[in-house]
């Protein structure tokens, strides 16, 4: 049961799309060629299909267990994570200096694609402690960096973020954990933390949680939370691994999907205070927070897009090799049956799920390559753009995949028919699995309200700037080939369309305030999720055309990408002048519906 | 934890919308006065509120096993259909004649809408024996009538319906299950039956398996199939229960919800061949089994929506008692929070619901009445009209909600946000119970093909031109109510696209075949659905607007109404003639992809 992901479209998208071998020519990564990112890729792809894959299903049945003491799961999760650990993936993308490899996000997150579509239970582990590691490297003094970041880069400890509590998951001003300072310039938390993965387990010697808390005093609101490094177990001087700290496992959540993952309400201070350490300065913890997080909300992306991907390639297999009723032009009882990848309404479905799985591909890792250009661009000019275009970006990677790649996990139960609702493959667990994506790391609510309320205005509109200037580009380009000049001058309408509806919806913000003129803010994003994805696809297209018109001789994988592309133009970009229009009416429908007409 | 249905609504429903009263003066319904109807429907909802949502949770973690030759489930799963059967309700839409209550299908249908709603992998049994006695009451011999449906209708026995085979879901023409005639005129059967819904449980004192079949040197495909009584045990002269039939239970199938109903693969005729009794003529079994499809479809289409709606409830709910986040016209993070249910987001969440899982309760019941129309109008030209109306609707009927109420329990999901993934909420259950509609009865590939392939060109277009009819009526009616113009308008408008739209793909169908012409089928029946679900919605809300202007007490009900029907015009009609012109392109992007380019 291979079909976790494509080599050639993973390919195509980091050469022939993304050109990463220009990433090598940059000082952060003049050590790489791409013969090592090639590498990792393959070396991923094996340990993926060999450990990951083959007790995902297992680990789904069989969820963790927690008896008042310790947390157990099968033991395959631990056997794939000491060999991810042994082949060097959990320091693959710190910078040397910490102890990593120092390979480009690029990279990292393509090796993630592939761990993630394998086995998304046993991948959250290491991803959630490169995260809370890259927030140390980040903001951490150096002497809390040796002592917790080092082991993270080595795979001997696990991290976690601890954000939400019970009464608080979108609303972080609401957080009620409080950080006592001490006489030795230590602190001592208190306080319930909900939704915390991978908040205990027996794989790692150590967790370190980054919990979000207040300092008694502080600001209201946001503005007086703060960050601090809270360790399961103390660490002694001499970086060994001491006493547990009063760090309480409540409970075990109890999920839908990603079971693997251990779920937890953890509980700081039951016994006279959690030790903590704070990470820069205080009251600047949701700052440093989000820094991690906009990656974050990358990864969970990518994430969407690996369970979607997967699920549509167990889709594509399953409908080459079933053989169900006739083609419809002359049908004859006595005829063999065809497989059902034949009928236009199974194709239909199977070209949507590619549009959405590979147009999910292309823009992670799109989004992936802005992250390396931003830090490590020789060009600042560069360096800028790419955190503009990251602005406005982050809310889209996390959301469109989210739906959309769901929704591919959706199609792929249905082209397995009654099949796919069966426990008896894999396509029902990989949507439970991925249902999970449009909730966590801010929900598609949230997204929507960053897009519209945050991002859009910031800086006088120059992130959407900039990402229209990109799609311009693309557009110029589009233009001098025949095949794609209609597509360009639909992109090109669907921008001068999406201009006005933000234009009319800016207004609104300051004429109506933003209640009015946010209160469609997630079909706001939609929209432009779609129109971004046009672009991308276009860009897929260009792409393809080109190698064709050099004779490739994979000529199927490219007329693929065109008629993906074609689908994604003709299907799904039909209905967005529309929404458009609706958008820019500024309508109150949700506004003035009242609680008592429910 | 209530929240099963609103008995308002349902009651809006039944008397304001479809004015049940006027059934009790048709000679068929003589016997029967609204009191009693409303009798059965409280009944209902106490015996769905004691009796089986108590143990829907339990018995979706708790799955019927078989240890090679009982199958087991949780006790309370008896304990409901025992009440259930004393309470008479399997009897309850059978004729007298047949020992039932002759109750009408549309109070039948919204005492079903409870029960799926309170637990649906309970309710399954007694739904799949009415529509195996219906079978049996239009097409069985006195004799067998007597023998088999008598036992079913008293809910001593239960009953099946045995269609697909493993390598024959879709496709029924590849039935390879055989039925030898015997000397006696019985016949015994040979093959393998999938799917099989209530196959095998120790619920009842027997099970009456309605097995499609065929006879050796029939005619080819669909042609040649023969339907067949096959009971578990075989029945002896005077009626009582004997030795088990050569049918075997080879496996249950494990779900993704749903798992309250065994679901299971039969073979019959392993040990020398089950008995079987022909029912009405050889090779007409098809035929019969669609009389009874079309209302199992309409059932589909109505267990979708209970589900749907029960989350809907729940998570209304949810969001009325969860406070979180502030207004977004002048936050100030030190004033309490308000419950999500004041969000804009959420209320477009809660909106977008209410107009999926009342437009579809609309749907339902507007079928169900048509039904009885069909069966018992004493005017034989309404009793035609509803056949046409019948046929056009029931695809759509089953496919609308099983798409839009499924949403609606993705929704609810959402609004629940982390809560809602877990398992201590009923809404991820509830997700995966309705997942099952799009794909049994017919998927939704399935119904597309029927809808465009089938019912719009038979008879000259005339079921299409019926429906159309009836939309005339409601939009003459509500041009003359000033709120209510507008929406009367764009339904009239849609409509005439629609109709465009149609007429191309039929012009499709003569020049280019079916193969190209239903490549966007179940587009088509999205489009047609959503257009139909907007004329339901304006039908409502005619009848809020001449509430508010007698002056209702209950204002608010008719106000959610009146939002419900605008929230469906401007956010879900609003994308429908867009999706009209790309399927009047006829276009080919689905027909021309080929397997070896994905």
């Amino acid at each position: 049961m291979p079909h976790i992901f494509s080599s050639r479209d993973l390919d195509f998208q980091l050469k022939e799309v993304l050109n990463v071998e220009e990433l090598t020519a940059w000082p952060a990564f003049e050590g790489h060629d791409t013969e090592t990112f090639d590498a990792m890729i393959e070396t991923a792809a094996k340990m993926a299909e060999d450990l990951f894959q083959p007790h995902a299903a297992k680990a789904d049945a069989n969820e963790p267990t927690f008896d008042g003491k310790t947390v157990s799961m099968i033991p395959e999760t631990k056997e794939a994570l000491d060999a991810y650990v042994e082949a060097g993936f959990m320091g693959a993308g710190f910078a040397e200096e910490h102890g990593g490899l120092g390979l480009p996000t690029t990279i990292t997150r393509a090796v993630g694609f592939i761990f993630n579509a394998a086995n998304v239970g046993t991948s959250a582990y290491p991803f959630l402690t490169v995260g809370a590691g890259n927030l140390l490297a980040a903001h951490a003094t150096e002497d809390q960096k040796e002592r917790f970041l080092k082991p993270m880069v080595e795979g001997r400890w696990f991290g976690t973020m601890c954000l939400s509590e019970p009464q608080a998951g979108s609303s972080l001003a609401d957080i009620r954990t409080r950080a006592e300072p001490q006489a030795d310039s230590t602190y001592r938390l208190f306080g319930n933390k909900m939704w915390i993965s991978g908040g205990e387990q027996e794989l790692s010697e150590n967790i370190v949680h980054l919990v979000l808390a207040k300092i008694p005093g502080g600001p209201a609101g946001v503005k007086g939370i703060s960050l601090f490094i809270v360790p399961k177990r103390l660490v002694n001087d001499d970086g060994s691994v001491g006493e547990r700290n009063d760090v309480k496992l409540a409970g075990l959540n109890h999920k839908m999907g990603y079971r693997g993952t251990t779920n937890t309400l953890l509980n700081f201070g039951e016994a006279g205070g959690a030790v903590g350490y704070l990470v820069g300065e205080a009251n600047r913890g949701l700052a440093y927070m989000f820094h991690m997080m906009n990656e974050a909300r990358i990864g969970v992306g990518m994430g969407a897009v690996s369970l979607g991907y997967t699920g549509y390639l167990h889709a594509l297999d399953y409908a080459r090799g079933r053989p169900q009723g006739r083609p419809l032009d002359g049908k004859d009882p006595t005829s063999p049956m065809v497989p059902i990848v034949e009928h236009a309404d199974v194709k239909r479905m199977l070209l949507a799920s590619k549009s959405y799985v590979e147009g999910g591909l292309a823009l992670g890792l799109y989004a992936s390559r802005l992250v390396d250009e931003e830090h490590f661009h020789p060009d600042a000019a560069k360096r800028a753009e790419a955190t503009d275009l990251l602005d406005i970006l982050t809310p889209i990677v996390k959301s469109w995949p989210s739906d959309y790649c769901l929704k591919a996990n959706d199609i792929a139960i249905q082209v397995h028919g009654g099949y796919g609702y069966t426990r008896d493959y894999p396509v029902e667990r990989l949507y439970r699995d991925n249902r999970l994506n449009p909730i966590h790391e801010g929900t598609k609510g949230i997204q929507g309200l960053d897009i519209l309320g945050r991002k859009v205005p910031m800086n006088g509109g120059r992130s959407l700037k900039a990402l229209v200037a990109r799609m311009s580009d693309t557009i110029s380009e589009a233009k001098s080939v025949a095949s794609l000049k209609g597509y360009a001058a639909t992109l090109e309408a669907l921008i001068a369309k999406m201009g006005a509806t933000t234009a009319a919806l800016m207004q609104a913000m300051g004429t109506q305030g933003p209640g009015r003129a946010l209160a469609n803010a997630s079909l706001y994003l939609d929209a432009l999720g779609h129109i971004t994805v046009g672009w991308i696809w276009l860009k897929q297209a260009l792409v393809a055309e080109k190698a064709l018109a050099a004779g490739a001789s994979d000529k199927g994988f490219y007329e693929g990408k065109l008629a993906a592309c074609r689908y994604f133009f003709t299907y799904e970009l039909n209905t967005i002048p529309a929404q458009c229009d609706t958008l820019a009416m500024v309508d109150d429908t949700n506004v003035t519906m009242q609680d008592g007409w429910f």
